[in-house]
């Protein structure tokens, strides 16, 4: 789709009466979540950069690209009927030519997990297959709809399915492992492939960094490094505009502060800017974010998922991360934490701190006595109670101080964590008096591979 | 001391014209440290309200009182030689027989420790001996020169001698026992005396109010019970002003980010508003302090010296906060913590975290292997550490945003731990640039008991 394919005049004109229409809205409104992810390409079309998509088999999208010629912030939309570009079926086809090799990855290597997300056209040629190489028994593997080995975990109930991405419909799958596997799994590669593969994968995250020289000279894969806060945000936003299967990306807590009727509830992310987005993964990192672009990091804190498994599997003997939260929610945190009431008798009415605040975490701890009573599923609790009352209580600060009232907690430490997500809740509406609301999306952990994953489509588009 | 022992009219003036001398300077330029102390009461004079000092045997001093009828601000004084009084020690000791009875005590039970000062006289009369009644073997036991039991400690190196207050001269002692101590403690007294003690104690923590009731029916005292941080911030403008037995209360360290050329050294707290406060006990309270009567409590954490010593316990099977800190002295939390080079080879540029930042607290003891080569100091150094740097990164998080420059740490998590004041010294400085300044103070858990204590000698004051 180029500018020959459709009178440009026309499409520009229509382009610029929609903006008038449309004014400043930062998504166009009568866009279908999925509809996003069908781009075929970027062009300029009379100075303005635009994203052409086909959307369905009746109906053409374009959009004008504010800021970046990334997804950016659509200020404005207009459709052309299929009629208006007939005959342009072969043109397209040649356009999908461009696409760049099978597979397409973005992967996302942090401190303790590998995010990799894989897409699995329907349609793939024999051509294409040829094309894998020796690639062909990893995508065969990631395929599969099992879990692999004990530690590598396609997310199946994650997948976005018929998703069109570049012409192409297919599977987005969500595939995590451990980052202490990397190095084994490269010497896996090296070991049984003849030759080395000569791709370039995009990757984020510290160990694109880390292990670039790995991946080079064991596999012959060249990481194309990206920042991983970018590849969060725009992975994040290009998630919550395609949306889940049909249903939003995004989700609350109704209720937080009362434990009988606290109930999820989805929701989009409208007019996401400002928000103060919460990435909790070894460590934690706060982000303000402006627009797509334009965001900060205010702080961080070494004390995030890394620690509450660290931490479990010394004071539980507990190996997993599923483990560890699994004897969290058998346990009681009250026996091992002093709370208020323990110092006070009651509440510190003063500074209006309830009884049954923690006061100081693990502080039953010191007394033998206390050791003595408390159990393992005890101990997981509090570890839990702590690291998220610790991050609640950082993101408020940070929330207050910036003036944004949504908060997006988002990163590995969330998953299958419900108490964790609930606590954050309760603290956020609680402690700020309900002026802020915490947000939570369903594929937590994998927007930094998302974001990689579409830098790679967005690469082999460039004029 | 009152308005008829002097012409108010020539007091009066002299104060004036002295304060135009000073100006608004926040102390008198002139004044001796332990000068403070021996104030014989406030007095108004044509609408003035005073402070008449008895410092030594040929001067008297006034100090004008600011905003409070408590220590304040001073901002101006005048000294009288003593044959301007002469004649009037008669009416002094008419007015000391107003003093409240012995011994004066202030007190202050925390969620782990009690903290209490005791002044003892150095020439108590038969009198005063025979009114301490069954209170003189505690006394006697308070007095004495040497640790008393495994669990109840004074800190000879921090008493102040030769203070001077309400007219006697004498020595102000801190001694520390366990908060798990107090109700044993109630029960001996309550087997040994005969009859109940019939005293009110000014105490603060919130053990003055948990246990108000036991001391009340196990003892015959009664707890006059106050604010732990009106308390906390009236002891600490008063340490500071009196002085440590000549030197300064208050010091810092020297080029904190250089471990070679990092120094303790003394300083006066000169106008010390506004401050940024942060008390670390079992937990952590962190104040912004604009005047002595105007704070606010800005935010908390559940993680302090409770989560530390809590933790210690149950990571290295040590019994108590001494034993922990030796072991974390002796330990490198590299080992046990994931740092910014172990995720990303290196620094992460883009944000300037450097690779030997912690990017995850106890990161690494999710991995089996590592914890089998990790020892228990290697543990304690990493839970210090932690523990350290998230109340150091909460703290300076405050700072910016209250615009406030000095952040004065105080509390028993820092006694014998200059590991983690030169942490929180570095971490001021590093991340703010040089703009934050981290300061300490040589009575860093006592500064609660000591406004116990004086408001003990302002009740019996009023007018």
């Amino acid at each position: 789709m180029t500018a020959r394919l459709l009178p440009a005049r026309r499409l520009v004109s229509s382009l610029r009466s929609d903006w008038a229409t449309c004014g400043q809205a930062a998504r166009p409104p009568a866009m279908r979540t999925n509809q996003l992810s069908s781009f075929c390409g970027t062009r300029r079309l009379k100075g303005l950069l635009v994203y052409v998509h086909n959307i369905s088999s009746s109906v053409l999208m374009v959009h004008k690209v504010h800021f970046s010629p990334s997804l950016g912030v659509f200020v404005g939309f207009v459709r052309l009927k299929k009629e208006f570009c007939a005959g342009q079926s072969q043109k397209m086809k040649l356009k999908c030519q461009k696409n760049p090799a099978f597979p397409w990855f973005g992967l996302d290597i942090g401190g303790s997990l590998v995010k990799l997300v894989y897409f699995e056209p329907q349609d793939m040629t024999e051509e294409e297959e040829e094309e894998l190489g020796s690639l062909r028994t990893i995508c065969s593997y990631l395929r599969s709809n099992t879990l692999y080995r004990k530690c590598v975990a396609r997310d199946v109930q994650l997948e976005l399915r018929d998703l069109s991405m570049r012409g192409r419909v297919g599977t987005l799958h969500f595939i995590r492992f451990q980052t202490a596997d990397v190095t084994p799994f490269l010497a896996a590669v090296q070991e049984k492939t003849i030759g080395q593969l000569h791709r370039t994968v995009c990757a984020t995250g510290g160990g694109a960094y880390k292990f670039e020289n790995d991946f080079r000279t064991m596999a012959g894969v060249e990481l194309a490094k990206l920042d991983e806060l970018d590849c969060l945000i725009r992975g994040l936003l290009y998630l919550d505009a395609v949306g889940f299967n049909g249903k939003p990306e995004c989700y609350y807590f109704e209720n937080p502060t009362d434990t009988q009727r606290c109930v999820k509830r989805q929701c989009r992310l409208e007019n996401p800017f400002p928000m103060l987005l919460v990435n909790i993964g070894s460590g934690v990192s706060v982000l303000a974010v402006y627009s797509e672009n334009k965001y900060k990091r205010i702080t961080g804190t070494s004390l995030g998922g890394g620690t509450f498994l660290g931490l479990c599997c010394l004071l539980t003997g507990c190996e997993t991360f599923e483990e560890a939260l699994e004897m969290a929610s058998r346990g009681d945190g009250n026996n091992v934490d002093k709370l208020v009431k323990d110092i006070y008798g009651g509440d510190y009415q003063r500074f209006s701190l309830q009884g049954s605040t923690v006061a100081s975490s693990f502080g039953h701890m010191m007394c033998k006595e206390k050791r003595d009573t408390i159990s393992k599923e005890d101990l997981a609790r509090a570890t839990l109670v702590t690291i998220t009352n610790n991050i609640g209580s950082i993101a408020r600060m940070c929330a207050l101080n910036e003036k944004i009232d949504r908060v997006v907690f988002v990163g590995n430490f969330l998953r299958i964590n419900t108490l964790s997500m609930k606590l954050l809740a309760y603290a956020m509406d609680f402690w700020s008096r309900g002026q802020l609301k915490a947000l939570f999306l369903e594929h937590e952990g994998y927007f930094g591979a998302v974001g990689a994953f579409l830098e790679l489509l967005q690469w082999s588009e460039a004029p």
